[in-house]
């Protein structure tokens, strides 16, 4: 049973995904195959898809956990409710946004590329004026990336929702929440979201192998008539097992059923906005930290700010892939690469998923001294100050209900 | 972190599948993420790659470890050989052949259907006709389930092999090696298979979640020209980051990789070819019990036993799905349903991966109770004797060589 | 991390201790340490001291956890309770009350020993005639093992305390429970019982670690005078944590704690009284197979019958230690070997712990197959019969409830 | 399952014990039970006690795996090799030197106690005065802790030995090593240790339940003819067991034997050398924290500074219990009390066991917080900055081997 790296104490692991998964999802994990055809197995499931659509705020969405990854969320999504050669409008912001977009194309689509620079939203302005000028509705779906994870770009949904609404137009609305849903605010059915996605391993804080994917009613309907061929990842199959109440159309894996059940239960005994608003706590210190280092953001504009992944901008004479190879080799710290237009000039730190505010801190402080190491001229300690200095006053108390209930 | 169900002892899951997790397995999969991107994961998967060709028995093929199920995999060796409207022979035999067909047709080939009675092998007389009568080499597939999960039934391979060379067809042969690969004799380069694949739940005893496909050069030379769609299953992107070294295009399961990689250190200190054996052993002794006990079998010839399921044909006045649920209420017993056509007549004792004889021995105890709590005038202990009596003789020692070079 | 030995599937554990661990306690056992002066820790702790009352049956008893084994329960008992030189009257009735025996002498107590043929209960009578002469009360303390798990052999506790209550002796009464507490029928309170233990590895199925010590009003008062030397085994270090409601006088071991919560949890859902029928379920079960083999119990009469251990006798041809050995290495199958003065000439079952009847029917297959391969003429099946015969009419349904409140 | 706390991401578990456990040794012991008195175990056990010794830094010492704690290791260590009423020269320092003394004078032995300040290591001149004119050799043994962890304090062991060489003095040495075996430089033979002894959750970062325990020849031959009672902690019922090749006299925890397996091959494959370096680098940023937060080590000089443990004084208008109580409640971290004489004046960080230098930048990050929100002037950044000035330049790079080896 070798384990293929050594390094004293715990590893480090601050990529945006996957992430640190928390003891009592390993635990609940930790166990034998069962039977996904007796009782038990569909009886949890039941929970576990009434419960996760708390996750996307929805009460009118179907919930489909395919056995994939991120990717596979993605070919779900698009197959289920488009046909081959339908239009979409799509922004490519970053390497995340850029991949679905591929994909897209491969999956025979028209597809309408609106490209930013990398640190930018997605070009609204752009979007209106496509869906202002498309009166004859040749637009079938919007495919938006709620945080690119490539930049640390954080979307405006709900802006995207309003264009849609102002310009009456019946386009779905596609988006990857993938480093969002769970960690940022994400409102389903408030925002008129027609099919949201997410992977178990980023906020959920699950290992890889479940591609969640949550579809509302217009888009249940659009997959009566999209024409893009689909087997595994088609809906219908999923739909009939629903109804038979056997839920599984092909074998699940019993351990990510268990794990799904344990991380919702912590989810909601922490609660999703008190979630949300520690994702908000440590984006923001990461955010105080790079700025007493001296460097930039890759996000261009405070509205865009992610905060669940920061994209730090190094100096030119700095390779950034440096700085992940040496957090890794002499701190046991793993950061986030710089990706296609952007590798070797940002490195990443991830930010979400079950980390609390200690575990940020020795993650700062090994960047600052991952960059002195490299030659960077940081004061040391600077930018740790700078995040405890916000992060001493806003801190939330353990809350011990349920020791003190039992004292 | 409850659990759905709830009985003293361990659970006895005798279900073709998903199957018993060794408790290596178990224990090295009991961990947190790790950064997909760092050099200790190439490095681990380097070495899976590599291994899992012993599985197949190839050392010109090329595998790939989608994160999907066996019903995934089936659409990656599909869409990635074939294009639209091929002609496709592939036999139906039972209810997971159907499946594939169904799947086969939902993609758009032009599948040529050689229909079996349920509890017959692959009528091999059609394909030779038909191979025979094609010498415009209209077909371009041959698809074939090597081990029918719900019928228990095991097709000759190398028949199909001998025709297809016999008749200088140069069609591809693709294999569905779900329930039988690293549990029954199978020679990918020998029998001149051009895709195999298999499940991690099945006979690899690891939870579900990888879908283990083998390419042929042929069939890798395929790829290049199969116009079927497909993104999150196709081979191209795999190759690209096998080549950069980095092996995986989308994020991989870090439990599954050391999960696999305990597991192929379990198979390769048994041995794969005890492994077939054991198999033998545990297959036999079901039929002999069975026999035993005064029920058919529902494969109808002994060449078409198979050692991973049995599925046991019930008289007319029992519903063997009583069996079934009576085994789990009362007996903590997992077995396998009947399934469309045979379902109500049959039941199905899955007897593969990490299981040993008094394991089974348990189960046969227990379905000798259940038959006669249902009402069947069983004589009890007749198939556990004459399962003892044959295993009596041939159980090996467990080996101690490891202990004894620690003496 | 080597495995020490290597056989496919699951190992059968049936010596009486230790005993199989549910995987729900395994899974709660996996887990990192803490910090045991924290809140958490004592708030978890006071619901482990009350709850493992109703495991002893005691409402007034204290009770101490110790981080040591049985033995160090045994002499946690005596030296809290007694002086050098104090009168106790002891059983000796085969191996485990013999080293009890041999502790009692080297801690300088002045024990007087009460021998039955190895395989015979307590002899009750010496008992009442030593109380009854004993008017001046030197007897101090009656030490009994309530299960010899040696011989199988059941003393009958009710019926001391009637002696001693005839006899109106004040001696103490301590008591081993160590194979019988949480498996068979025992109640500190209504026997008068002054000191009684068990160990976590029986039937609480858990690993071993914990001595486990009740203590009755009496007793406690008892230790205030008692003069034996004790500090790590003192229960006055453990009575002042408690009223400081920190607990620990040392570090307790964070594992076994969450292990034993989910082991009560695990005892209270099944109910001590169901536990109580499963283990004479699983003791007659055995009985009859061994008497279907034509083979002897080494306990002489009914009545001292163990539900938790079954010792076999063998015929003198046979070397019962050559049983346990062939066990093990051919069929992966732990029994327990004979002891001391019947070493060679019975080996054992254990049946007790998380266990049901289709572990033990493997078992008792297994044990068939042995007594084959070794020359004894066993009739293969018989016994698997005999115990199936009684089971499918005795075993209750798996009990669905938390499954059906979630549909 | 309940746990008993609950906040988001990891526990900073920066007591001087339990410490963190390595996620490999948590996977070792994550497994059911297992006949000890199969081939199996002893095997395993022979390979623990000839390695453990490497821990030692001993070839003639003799260990003993009692299932038991530190306390119950002092008590094995003292009455095996001392009879009631001998005189014992013990060094009172610090609360764990106390407790020992207790047990000490519980056991009956003349305990000729030497006291120093709270904060100052053992008076060897004292010492060496009692040893020079105690020329009839009424002391017969040497009672010291290594590292009392209530301080941070440790003692120079070799200088204990010269003094007892000097003045040709036969009293064995009895050493605490609970806190620096494993850590800190420590030398069984070389510095004529008698008995030295350890505690599983300390260095060797296990789950608390194995008192360690190594004999010297002439603490062997000692214990010949102590006279001090002991039955559970007795050497002799171990030394026979070792003979029969059996090991145990009584049941042992399997899971903490794999623990320890999996625990040692961690430790040499890192090198014992290595860990004691990483622990001085580890103390050493401590230290060099605590100065520039400007509060004082409550060790007094530099002589005696611990390299597991830093007991940081508070100023007197804060209560150190607030620090600790804070620091769990708001940031998820254990700190150690001040305990007895320095209760409220110190709390302690643990930098001892499987721990890196992130993690270790974590908790000061925390301490900095937490001092901060209590009402002292910390500057904000500055521990930490001093802390990683250092270790910037010393910490070692991950060794590649095995990923080098693979690729």
């Amino acid at each position: 049973m070798a384990d293929y790296v050594y390094g004293p104490g715990r590893t480090h692991l601050f990529v945006p995904g996957p992430v640190n998964i928390p003891d009592q999802v390993i635990r609940a994990m930790n166990r034998n195959n069962e039977d996904y055809r007796s009782p038990a197995v569909p009886a949890l499931t039941k929970t576990l898809l009434e419960d996760i659509k708390q996750i996307f705020k929805t009460t009118t969405g179907t919930p489909f956990l395919f056995p994939t990854t991120g990717t596979g969320a993605w070919e779900s999504a698009l197959t289920n409710t488009l046909s081959p050669g339908d239009r979409i409008v799509s922004f490519l912001i970053g390497q995340f946004s850029l991949l679905w977009i591929d994909q897209q194309q491969r999956l025979n689509f028209n597809v309408d590329v609106v490209e930013s620079d990398w640190g930018q939203g997605a070009d609204l302005a752009v979007l209106d004026y496509k869906l202002r000028t498309d009166t004859s509705h040749t637009i079938k779906a919007i495919c938006i990336v709620h945080n690119e994870t490539a930049t640390g770009v954080t979307n405006d949904l709900s802006a995207v929702r309003k264009i849609l609404d102002k310009n009456r137009h019946p386009a779905l609305l596609l988006v990857d929440g993938v480093s969002s849903i769970c960690a940022l605010d994400f409102r389903m059915d408030e925002w008129g979201v027609d099919v949201a996605l997410t992977g178990s391993q980023k906020a959920l804080s699950l290992p890889t192998g479940l591609g969640i994917v949550c579809a509302s009613p217009k888009a249940l309907e659009a997959s009566k008539t999209a024409k893009s061929v689909r087997v595994f990842f088609d809906w219908k199959d999923y739909l009939k097992f629903y109804k038979m109440g056997t839920y599984w159309p092909y074998t699940p894996s019993i351990q990510l059923l268990y794990g799904l059940r344990a991380g919702l239960d912590l989810i909601f005994e922490e609660g999703l906005e008190n979630i949300i608003k520690r994702h908000n706590r440590l984006g923001t210190a990461t955010r105080l930290a790079v700025e007493a280092w001296g460097l930039k953001n890759c996000t261009q504009k405070e509205e865009w700010f992610s905060d669940t992944v920061t994209a730090v901008v190094v100096p030119p004479y700095i390779d950034s892939s440096e700085i992940v190879k040496h957090a890794w080799k002499r701190y046991n710290l793993s950061l986030g690469l710089g990706l296609n237009k952007v590798a070797g000039k940002v490195f990443r730190i991830g930010h979400l998923g079950n980390l609390n505010e200690l575990q940020l801190m020795g993650c700062l402080s090994g960047v600052e001294m991952v960059l002195k190491d490299i030659g960077y001229p940081v004061k040391l300690g600077s930018g740790v100050a700078a995040a405890a200095a916000y992060l001493s006053n806003s801190t939330p108390l353990i809350p011990l209900a349920r020791t003190d209930q039992l004292q």
